[in-house]
């Protein structure tokens, strides 16, 4: 054995087993070839291994965890909605804010002027300020386009960060966001454009790894979403959905019977939506930053969900208009604060459920054969991660093996 | 004029006036000596001065504010309570977080048992976070000693943070934060310890800037209050208070009554309270981020601060139990979306209003004769400042003229 890398006298927070963090102290872990190949308590270490290894950091009792996963971003966007934030503060209507040009088609119009050098440049500090945050795995969904070459460019953009910044980005292709303005009175129309013109070609440049859709009174009906599930199982693409945010239209049902990798936001999620999530395995999404934000007041039914065996996962929701939230680890905070999750779930919800939240088998835990994707952190207990509202914890970040 | 530092094509938002955040787009600031000297619009720049300026830097737009100030914290402590915060997430009633030594008390212990270094270590990253979001000047409470020793160690440590990191730290005294264990039964000696024998020496150390308690159901009594209130005028000392945050102990008329530079927290402030504030001139600094912790209701009466022409200020509060909060500008951003305080109210109260709820009238604004703390924000618009929540948006940092 040659080992890349090893961390010694570390306190790992694995998120194997069900309790406790997964917790081994007084432990090390060693990388090779960009996976992790060993880890264990600091008197079982090979003396022989650790003797060769390339690169060794004592610890001296640091935490070290999982890559963060952010399951759930529309952070590639063009403008900002500041002056919008700034217009409802100062006690504009939503008719007003509109008669601005507020609200999501302002970000459509923007994302739709900006070149994809525009865009990159302005969605890059975004996609920076997570990875300073601790992540290394990040779901970046389109939307604001809502045609062909601006999706396009919304999801090319997606991958290019993941290249400059060397993390890894999934995408979700969310034609079914919002009906775009030239559309307003056609929305089938729109549906079908999504369904023929936009998601085929797209899916065929391998810009897509899930299909997402907008489920909601002001969004789209349980009928059209299914019409663009469809379509992505002909595809072979796996689904997931935001539903259940402002009202119960059985969206969560609904992704459940396509086999989907989560349904997203759930603040109206009714029983039966659970029992169909937990038989098919379908993850929990819970986004506490657009709760906060808006100054939502009814909860997700997160004690269902716990004794229905939903994995539960935390993202940022990062977007311009209900969630501009640049930290994984504050949205855990809020998880813990405002949902009343436990310090150990808002963790496992940024980690191994947030994994699955994405079809991801290879990472979100501390296991021999996962990527390499460790945080040091600038604490000692796993709890701390979630206690401390803002600020830096991190203290160093490798992602395959390799040092950011 | 030989100016030091020179920024060009810059907005400055200088919170002089009353509106409008004081904007001067197209502006260009200059400093020397670690004052600013000169600032106006970019036509008007005296082309001889800025030919021989020592530094240049042209921000093509960026937005400058003054250097953030955080009025209210108590970030120096020993440990943390971050199993606490699982521990209650867990279901652990209070009684049985007191057993298993949480609470203030445990935060006591470990900072009594800290030396000055272990807490000079424990609390320099909390004062790093700050500054890294733009604080220049901070204050910092003792108040987790509770006898002569620890609470000179808390205040020399607070001092020499400011040392170390070329920040100004303002100092309070808070000998009135809780009866230390020992003190159970025999409140008033504690009182009459913390006026005899706490505050005249440290005062005369030159460690304390002013004098603060915490007066509440909980805390101590108005007229305990009252009683250090005396001892502080006798020295010389401003005062301010702990007031109103849970119940209405007529603690801001009283802190008024003294001239006080602030009343801190005041979801509870009366009409009263309110006028005696606004005829005092004391400023009501506003703690956003252990309403958010505690999942408290009650709002702080901000119309009635507002009509009445109470000058606000927003402040972390950073603290172990109730606040761990490591961003002013995420303070901010919950005052907006928690207290619904327009982003100018925002940032003026982290900025010209924090300067007067500490006595300081020599910073708060970009004018000539200021000290030239100055903050360059990956941001154009001031409003941005308040909008996004977490993420790292300062670009660049002067204290006193130097860069950071
Ligand atoms: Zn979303
Ligand atoms: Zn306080």
């Amino acid at each position: 054995m040659n080992w890349d890398l090893l961390l010694t006298n570390a306190s790992l927070a694995t998120f194997v087993g069900e309790a406790s963090h997964g917790l081994l102290t007084d432990a090390a872990i060693a990388c090779q070839d960009g996976r992790i190949v060993w880890l264990g308590a600091m008197r079982d270490l090979p003396s022989a291994s650790a003797a060769t290894a390339v690169e060794v950091h004592d610890l001296d009792g640091a935490l070290v965890t999982p890559g963060l996963i952010d399951c759930h971003t529309h952070l590639v966007f063009g403008g900002d909605r500041a002056q919008e934030f700034d217009l409802r503060l100062n006690g504009a209507s939503y008719e007003e804010i509109a008669r601005a040009g507020g609200g999501i088609v302002s970000t459509v119009r923007a994302t739709r002027h900006a070149s994809e050098d525009e865009l990159f440049a302005q969605s890059l500090p975004r996609a920076r300020s997570l990875l300073a945050d601790g992540v290394t795995t990040l779901e970046v969904k389109s939307g604001y386009g809502l045609e062909l070459e601006s999706e396009r460019r919304m999801l090319r953009v997606a991958r290019r960060l993941g290249e400059a910044l060397g993390i890894h980005v999934q995408t979700s292709f969310l034609g079914l966001h919002a009906i775009p303005p030239e559309y307003k009175d056609r929305r089938d129309d729109y549906v079908s454009l999504v369904c023929d013109e936009l998601l085929p070609p797209l899916a065929n440049e391998g810009l897509v790894d899930a299909v997402d859709a907008f489920c909601e009174g002001i969004g789209f009906t349980r009928a059209e979403t299914e019409r663009v599930f469809e379509h992505a199982r002909l595809l072979g693409l796996r689904v997931k959905l935001h539903a259940e945010q402002l009202s119960d239209l059985d969206g969560a049902a609904l992704v459940a019977e396509y086999g989907g990798l989560s349904a997203d936001h759930l603040e109206y999620l009714s029983d039966s939506g659970i029992q169909a999530m937990a038989r098919a395995g379908t993850v929990a999404v819970l986004l506490p930053g657009a709760f906060y934000a808006l100054r939502e007041t009814k909860l997700p039914p997160i004690d269902a969900l716990r004794s229905h065996g939903v994995p539960m996962a935390i993202a940022t929701d990062c977007n311009p208009g209900t969630s501009p939230l640049l930290s994984l680890r504050l949205a855990a905070n809020m998880a813990c604060t405002l949902f009343r999750l436990t310090p150990e779930e808002a963790l496992r919800g940024i980690t191994v459920n947030a994994a699955r939240a994405l079809g991801l088998s290879d990472r979100g835990t501390l296991a021999a054969g996962k990527r390499a994707d460790l945080v040091v952190w600038n604490a000692r207990q796993p709890a701390e991660l979630c206690y401390w509202i803002g600020g830096g914890l991190v203290r160093q970040v490798w992602i395959g093996g390799m040092p950011k």
